[in-house]
């Protein structure tokens, strides 16, 4: 249905609306990926001020060899400052709006680039909390919107959450996530909204437990900031949880489960942790077709080289960054 | 108290007793600071099977320049295999016991190895959950009991949780992260014994909330472990929880506890969530000393020239371990 490179092979335009940090860091994926990109902001002179943003960071990203070795300038020709809405979206593909978190601002933004923007191209917000459905629900083209989430700092981490609405249509949901896959990001598709997305949330319940650690006097938050950085974030920085513990077991996740399950009930007193079932309905099936019990012993030694050459570029890393 | 050198500046011998995978990992540690190790198992073969084991990473590592350039043989050397448990612990600074997570068994194997091992020496056991006030509570010599939990892989992943007892004495504490500091590991001391320790109620409280989400139909397994590995892992890798929220409002922590507080609050639904408090009781002071907010915009940029680094080496290490 949407095309991402035109008859002559180039990547489209795609409109920025919003141009404060997160607005900046999409211009920066974009533009890194061969796209045009249009910026419009509201407030006067911040899309001057963005393109300098972007070429300070374009240029940063060339000196350390993240991005195609052609002129900064080639780069930033590719930049076009609106005037005003319906100038940013003409000819655009994809629409990404970063405006600010509120909202009753957010509603009356969606309804704006809606009625600018011709049909079928999808409008997506970059809201870290506030879901399609609140603020898209009473746009006419509310088909084409959904929440396509980055992560802090956005032109440096791959995550991008996609939440679509219930009114959201699949079409738009998967072609929005090809055109983020298209820019080298990695889209995680929310088959329903759930406050905090996914991200958030992950984040969120480690955030209580150290915070509940450091009121219960166990830790200071130095050594619990090493448990991560110096702990579970190692392995954490190249294989998510799933499949950290479906290889802590020899029977996969059942037998992880199966023994740990109890443990982790009791650790936290809660009655509900019932991750027996969670794996009987689907998950144990999920993760044995991406992860082959038969490729354990390889995967497990591919987590070791993954980790050792990880401690050698920290090693590295370290003495450069002090 | 405790001299990790002898006279003639050779590092001291420890004994590992127990030696499947954890003692083993453990003997890697010892053995690349330059430590002599005794290692014990009370079953028959165990050890000689571990001496070849522990060859075979060491081996590893070399080749991956994380061990220094001498022979694997000077390392072997530095091995003795006991006969038995007096043996091993005659003559050691350290004694470090990697028993089976049975509660009768650790109890009577603490028992034995205090019997056995002249006074003042330190015996840590690197029991994942059994706390020391447990199993060591009726050894006479409890004093010198705690644990040092390592993290799996052992051999690669720098946090120790040491977790002393209320009857742990405190130079024995200091004593033991001194000996785990010198081997290159990092020890994260809990000034109070909690089920799970630091770092599993850590991943705990992640993986409920991961498992939550699968039950609840929001995401794949697939997509829920590349948040992390994509997304919240990248920075964890160099930097903990704390320090990441800290630098994410221009006020460090209050600034950030400020706007999001209520945010994590609604997300889980959770009245307890009361961060302001522990802010001011402490965990402010704490961060503003460790991390001062004058340095805030240049550990900003820090934070990103680590990432990039961290992307480049991403990607040369995939294609690398494909």
């Amino acid at each position: 249905m949407l095309s991402i490179k035109d008859e002559n092979n180039q990547r489209e335009k795609v409109a920025l609306i919003g141009c404060g940090l997160i607005g900046q860091s999409w211009a920066i994926s974009f533009l890194s990926a061969g796209f045009d990109v249009s910026l419009f902001d509201p407030v006067d002179g911040v899309t001057v001020q963005a393109k300098e943003n972007i070429k300070a960071k374009l240029t940063d990203l060339q000196n350390h060899g993240l991005l195609e070795n052609k002129n900064i300038s080639d780069y930033l020709d590719k930049i076009h400052l609106a005037q005003n809405l319906s100038h940013a979206v003409r000819g655009s593909i994809y629409v990404q709006e970063s405006g600010p978190e509120d909202l009753d601002i957010k509603k009356e933004l969606t309804k704006k680039i809606d009625t600018a923007t011709v049909a079928d191209i999808p409008i997506a917000s970059s809201t870290s909390g506030i879901p399609a459905s609140l603020y898209a629900r009473d746009v006419k083209g509310r088909y084409r919107c959904l929440v396509a989430h980055p992560i802090n700092p956005p032109h440096l981490i791959p995550a991008v959450e996609i939440v679509p609405a219930l009114f959201t249509s699949e079409n738009i949901t998967q072609a929005v996530k090809k055109i983020i896959f298209s820019i080298g990001k990695q889209p995680l598709e929310l088959k329903k909204e759930i406050p905090g997305f996914v991200v958030n949330r992950l984040q969120g319940a480690l955030l209580i437990e150290a915070f509940n650690l450091i009121k219960d006097g166990i830790s200071s938050a130095e050594d619990i900031d090493k448990a991560i950085s110096e702990g579970l974030g190692l392995r954490w920085s190249f294989m998510g949880p799933f499949q950290t513990i479906h290889l802590n077991a020899p029977e996969g996740i059942v037998g992880y489960v199966n023994r740990y399950e109890k443990m982790y009930r009791e650790m936290f007193d809660d009655p509900d942790v019932d991750w027996s079932s969670v794996v009987q309905l689907g998950l144990e099936e999920e993760l044995l077709n991406l992860y082959s019990l038969e490729e354990q012993k390889k995967q497990e030694e591919r987590r070791d080289h993954k980790l050792i050459q990880l401690l050698i570029h920290k090693k590295s890393s370290e003495k450069s960054t002090q």
